[in-house]
């Protein structure tokens, strides 16, 4: 089994600077408002100076991808909707039908789909990116989800493109997903990762019923049980291959590549966080520009946000995906970003200070 | 004592449609995504529309109103920062250089500054909407903060003001404020409407050390002990005139315009939420109007949402005012609003619905 290198997606990516966390805390002192009383919108704000440093003034320009696969394991019937809807909901993304196009069209968040995996031929398409790997992942129940080739391909696919959005002139960049049985895989990733059994990091997905939730619980449970031996350990790469799915290894390289390029990159739910964590373990570093868009409904998305130690931005209760809650969250870390540099301070609004 | 009219403003003030709740929950099932994955954004889209009936598709125009006003209870040395800074807080919003001005030309919110009662006379300021009542509230530890007529005026400021916003086409009403001192008496009410203690009804501000801390929460009980005997009953009028303030007047004045022209109204934290809660008092089908823009770490402000059952949008740990909470859930809103509207249905985009 080759070695793969992950190194080419990892070795540059260094610590958000500390010294402009500093530097922040200090300029959001001298802004006309109550000491810390914007709450977590200063928290990001010194995120994203400390991510953007001196290109800090550089106008927001936001980006959101989602990345659609399949998912081999949907034939253990762990999912409310048949796998054809991947390939239904990839056009009507194209169409500007779906809740993604919605909020990104009112947030001016310019949206990319990308198709890295879903089992179909869409033919010529022009506003589809087509990168497909393979169709669909095989059914981790029974072998590896995907090959170390196919691994890196996708990894491969989500950095450059992360690079390619860093080089137009994007400074915050989202990651959303489609595929149908997705939540199975990260779920299978959560217990993988944080230990957690089975019951506990599975949630209902796009909304299945009691009988078919339990099934999905045994499905999840059997895959970690079949992959996660002593043996292969629980390196990121390995658990990406055996329990991932194509469109969460282009998250994660969409991660790493944002990382590397020093944008902020928004995490959607409960897939694109797990493909957060699994670029965090190959790069510990990369959490640092990592901002939680949201916290879902999905029971496993907690733990993982929990493991990543991330607070969300938002607690709508939603459970969509497709980048949904990540660029709902982009007018508030706008908002951060916006009072961090237009408020006037006490010195130049000429305003008293606390005397208590 | 003068009878107020309170009729005035309340007596057409119905509950919002449910026939129009049944009708958007239905068309929500229909769209592209998973049943209630939008989670609060369903609930959201589905008072709106409860709200706005027919007028639903008319464009969201969104204005905030800062009432600024000064409080008598100061010279108990309640706040942390002096008496002045309400109006050179003024100053500064009509300079443009606070939080609200950032948000709301951010969010494309209309940003209107009303003076309802600054103790400074500010002479001809063509941005200032200048309705002074009285040079700020009596000192409610000695006296009641206002008398009936001058609670009339301010009720009558916030309810005309509302009306001249709906008659301007706005279809989204936020309510912010600036008074030092006023959280003393959003505390004061806060005891008075929910029976909590002036510990749990208190919070520490703008920024209080333990001492002056410690202070204010025998302030506030002091207070509420003094106006709330059982003689006087907790009618939300006398309420407001012996604990309030003016820019609490306006704000409940506004409340109750919002709610009688049938607009959406966006509460922000401590201080406006108080305000709600004492329009809800004088007209309970008000609250159908109301959205929590947030919470806010004012701990009584989560015993007010909680007095009104509703829950807040956003909870960033925020405790600035202004209206600064209410701007910020603004996106989420009109977000809410703009999926209900433009998503596909399923059977326009020709997707497979649930099979399990």
């Amino acid at each position: 089994m080759s070695q793969v290198r992950i190194e080419e997606f990892t070795w540059n990516i260094e610590p958000a600077s500390e010294e402009w966390r500093r530097r922040a805390r200090l300029h959001l002192d001298t802004l006309t408002k109550p000491l810390g009383s914007l709450g977590r919108l200063e928290d990001i704000a010194v995120q994203v100076a400390a991510i953007r440093g001196e290109k800090l003034n550089d106008k927001p320009n936001k980006a959101v991808f989602v990345f659609a696969a399949d998912h081999g394991v949907t034939e253990e019937g762990v999912s409310a909707y048949p796998s054809e809807v991947t390939r239904q909901m990839v056009l009507n993304f194209l169409a500007e039908g779906a809740a993604i196009n919605v909020l990104a069209r009112l947030h001016s968040v310019a949206l990319h789909v990308v198709d890295v995996g879903v089992n179909t031929e869409f033919g010529p398409l022009p506003s589809l990116l087509s990168y497909k790997v393979r169709g669909g992942t095989r059914n981790m129940l029974r072998e590896a989800a995907m090959s170390h080739e196919e691994v890196e391909k996708a990894l491969a696919i989500g950095f450059t493109l992360g690079c390619d959005a860093a080089d137009a002139g994007n400074t915050i960049l989202a990651i959303g997903e489609m595929g149908i049985g997705n939540t199975t895989a990260a779920s299978a990733l959560t217990c993988a990762l944080t230990g957690a059994s089975a019951h506990l990091a599975t949630g209902r997905g796009t909304g299945i019923e009691p009988v078919a939730y339990a099934n999905k619980v045994r499905v999840v449970e059997a895959a970690v049980a079949k992959h996660c031996s002593p043996s292969n350990g629980l390196r990121p790469f390995e658990l990406l291959r055996c329990l991932g799915g194509l469109e969460i290894a282009a998250m994660a390289g969409m991660v790493l590549a944002g990382a590397s390029r020093r944008l902020v990159v928004v995490l959607d739910g409960f897939i694109s966080t797990a493909a957060g964590a699994i670029a965090v373990g190959m790069a510990p570093n990369a959490r640092d520009y990592l901002i939680a868009g949201h916290c879902s409904e999905e029971s496993g998305h907690k733990l993982l946000l929990e493991y990543l130690n991330l607070l969300p931005v938002l607690s709508l209760g939603m459970r969509l995906g497709e980048g949904t809650g990540a660029v709902l969250a982009m007018p508030v870390i706008e908002s951060a970003i916006a009072l961090y540099h237009q408020m006037a301070t006490f010195a130049s609004a000429g305003i008293s200070g606390a005397t208590a």
